[in-house]
């Protein structure tokens, strides 16, 4: 036994220091579980470690290149692809974007349904897709081959518009993610509106908190204003939904308190 | 302070329970100090999960429907292969697998050099493969879309041979751990012959490790007679490992104790 009773101090069994009984921390039984815990907790830690880096190399093997990338490396035509996707952009003449058939229907039931049922594109093997530039168009592309993307908040904008259009639920996610960690306070209304628009519910709840957070300054902003005359029915269910929130929270509160 | 210094029994930080002094644990900064570590490991813990959990999502992104069980489903072209692969099997006339140019190329450098240069095997779209069965054939296209195999001890020496032909390093290293995970000392020698013939270090380590681990019964078993019949220089080799391991294992004995 390392702890000295009939002395006045005592020796600690990480430390091995001497210590004034005033200074104790734990006994001996919770030291030894805190050890035990703690040995577990870290052996957890190395198995996650290393079923992540297995992860890490799986994604990497399934990765395919993007043909975007691969026409832009100066190969011709080197990754076999059977259909262009046309983005008509104004005024110039299109840069057709070549893909893969097998690519598009994995990844988005929209090109499923359009390229598997003999229709128009399917038999042309062009794809024209309207309302996006080229550049948006070429970074979806991409993503399809990579689940890659470099993103600001328009292209992630545009992106997550052009996923949503065509249900690529891990593209609107990626872009999700990204504009939740740009959110403050000055864009919080705007992302709630184009959130709502766009079904994303990730970014919409992440909006709502920054928004709730600082509801009593919410009528004195000029986005607050605009919002009012374009989409009064938005900012009903902004109050609606805070309310709720609140009355919920206060019911919580004052059933928590009950015997 | 919840420690009683002036009293025979002091209170645990961790349960609030009384011990007696000769039970005492650490003191209280080393308490402290291991609160803190524990609730930062937690913390990076759940980050990790995190971490592993968008990746995993990114794996089922990029998994492609593999062209074999599409065809198994009954779909009858619903992928858009453009290439197919024949393993002739013997007598019976050849099931072709179909796949796709894109895939191949991304996953092996020996398809892409056959496909990209205008070869035989690119302008008739049949690649012939030999020597593996149609089921091994099968699971390897499989693997190149998935990442995934069923495998048993022989369909893992199969696929890992067949990687190593077609230089896909994922699905051997793949094949080597499941082989790694069902080595014994029955079958280490075996096990050894096997990974130095295909290149596979991993599985040769791990078999090396259990035939020295019992190294003083190696004479005793049958396949070692079977080996020095077949491949004497192999058993050299092993028994040169061993000294060599033991020598640098001694030396550096040695040389720790030196001051």
């Amino acid at each position: 036994m390392e702890s000295e009773s009939n002395t006045k101090t005592m020796r600690c069994k990480t430390c091995y220091e001497e210590y004034d009984p005033c200074e104790a921390g734990t006994c001996n039984m919770c030291y030894e579980m805190a050890s035990e815990a703690k040995e577990q907790l870290l052996q957890e830690f190395k198995e996650l470690e290393r079923a992540y880096e297995q992860l890490d190399d799986k994604v990497a093997f399934l990765r395919l290149w993007s043909p975007v990338d691969q026409a832009h490396r100066g190969s011709p035509d080197p990754v076999f692809p059977d259909v262009v996707l046309v983005a008509p952009d104004d005024g110039l003449p299109p840069v057709p974007v070549p893909a893969h058939k097998a690519v598009l229907v994995n990844r988005s039931p929209v090109f499923k349904a359009m390229l598997e049922h003999e229709m128009e594109e399917s038999r042309s093997g062009t794809i024209k897709i309207s309302g996006v530039s080229y550049d948006v168009l070429r970074a979806f592309v991409n993503y399809l081959y990579t689940a890659e993307a470099w993103l600001d908040k328009q292209m992630a904008c545009d992106l997550l518009v052009f996923a949503e259009k065509y249900q690529v639920n891990h593209l609107k996610g990626f872009c999700e993610k990204f504009l939740v960690s740009k959110l403050n306070w000055d864009n919080s209304l705007w992302t709630y509106a184009f959130a709502h628009q766009h079904g994303a519910k990730l970014l919409l709840d992440a909006a709502f908190t920054f928004i709730t957070h600082n509801i009593h300054n919410l009528t004195k902003t000029k986005e607050y204003k605009e919002l009012v005359e374009k989409d009064a029915r938005l900012v009903v269910e902004i109050y609606e939904a805070f309310l709720s929130k609140r009355l919920n929270t206060t019911v919580f509160k004052y059933t928590s308190k009950e015997p």
